[in-house]
């Protein structure tokens, strides 16, 4: 099924697929890094624990009319994807204050954002993903002010759409970071990946964290936490 | 003139002024501060520039239709201007790109911005002066969203006003930082000062700075620029 392989990111490989001319085949890897990758381990499963998790939220989202930039779950740690070119941009949306935000700004833990915020990110390794404002953002990238519009609306909508999902499993969608690419036809869908290594997810009776900041912080065993949520992701599929 | 010590800050002490119920004294200081306060010399001479400074350019900004605090020039050091309550939010214009902006988002030195870039940073020290977006302006400030859009705005028109000034002496506008404060009638109007402190000013024949990176950067007699600066403001008054 996979032919060169294009790039390979902290999480995943991205391959041309084979005969299939426009579509892509991700292939989750075990990596685990944070704080701009200067904290790495691997973790066997986390790849097969994402690519199932996403395979599973993508389409839900599909149901609910967002388009993204997935087609089909191929095997255990692959899933087939159309090839966008990636907006150096990445969308983070929070409903209740953690991590570095409170940090940055002094705001209190766990304050609740209602409307949630939204901002963004200039996608740079090298820069170390710096916060950008919106004119940043259309200085940076290929996007138009209308077509930013559109991303931050989209990321709102797939707030909505993903807290509903969360809910129905008890977990609180606390915030997470998206990714947009455009695809041929020039229209931008949702792409990368949605999983507890880019969503923060907490029980909503425990509060027990079950994403990647278990692994950030230290706290315990990464796999348990991404192995709760897919099983009660199959559990209403 | 004065009365209480209400605070003191960088750059200048605020005196209540005696009699005046609603009216402050500024008394500019000689220190400089750079890299949030890490960096700190005093420049005998320094207040008083700033203070002519800011007394010569904020009539003109009047003339033009922009409503400030100030009300008139006291003594060699020090203004009369309407108390308001500062909103904390730093303004940053920007024409040319230099400064901490090209580190940050690797954007290469000398950029032409058109339209110009117009940043907001969280004022607060012991945070270091955030970069902050729209939202957490709202979130962190008491303006509305329409008086934030209306600050952005004012914050261009002055760029405008403040570049056809500067211009008229052989002196690029090339960024620069804004406080708004809100006066009692609830109506937002710039604040703090406009000086060599706040702008960066470069002579548009020799590119020579006459602003504070001289100091920022260790380059020469930061007094030199100043008094370049109200000799050529003056020579057009």
């Amino acid at each position: 099924m996979k032919e060169a392989l294009l790039y390979e990111g902290k999480a995943k490989k991205v391959y041309q697929a084979k005969d299939k001319p426009g579509q892509l085949i991700l292939d989750y890897k075990n990596d685990a890094t944070a704080f701009n990758g200067e904290k790495k381990e691997t973790f066997a499963g986390k790849g097969r624990l994402n690519n199932e998790i996403s395979a599973l939220i993508f389409p839900r989202l599909h149901e609910k009319g967002i388009e993204t930039h997935f087609i089909e779950r191929l095997s255990e740690t692959e899933q087939l994807v159309h090839q966008t070119e990636i907006i150096p941009i990445e969308v983070v949306v929070r409903n209740l204050a953690t991590g570095n935000l409170t940090k940055r700004l002094g705001i209190e833990e766990k304050t609740v954002f209602n409307p949630p915020i939204v901002e963004l990110f200039y996608k740079d390794d090298e820069l170390g993903d710096p916060l950008i404002n919106d004119q940043h953002a259309l200085l940076l990238s290929s996007v138009t002010p209308s077509e930013l519009q559109e991303i931050k609306e989209k990321a709102l909508e797939i707030n909505k759409q993903l807290s509903d999902l969360f809910a129905a499993i008890n977990v609180k969608l606390v915030d997470f970071k998206l990714e947009f690419g455009r695809l041929a036809s020039d229209c931008i869908v949702l792409a990368d990946e949605v999983s507890p290594d880019t969503c923060r997810l907490w029980d909503i009776t425990t509060h027990e964290k079950l994403d990647k900041d278990v692994f950030r912080q230290g706290t315990g065993d990464l796999i348990e936490g991404y192995e709760e949520i897919l099983k009660r992701l199959e559990a209403i599929s």
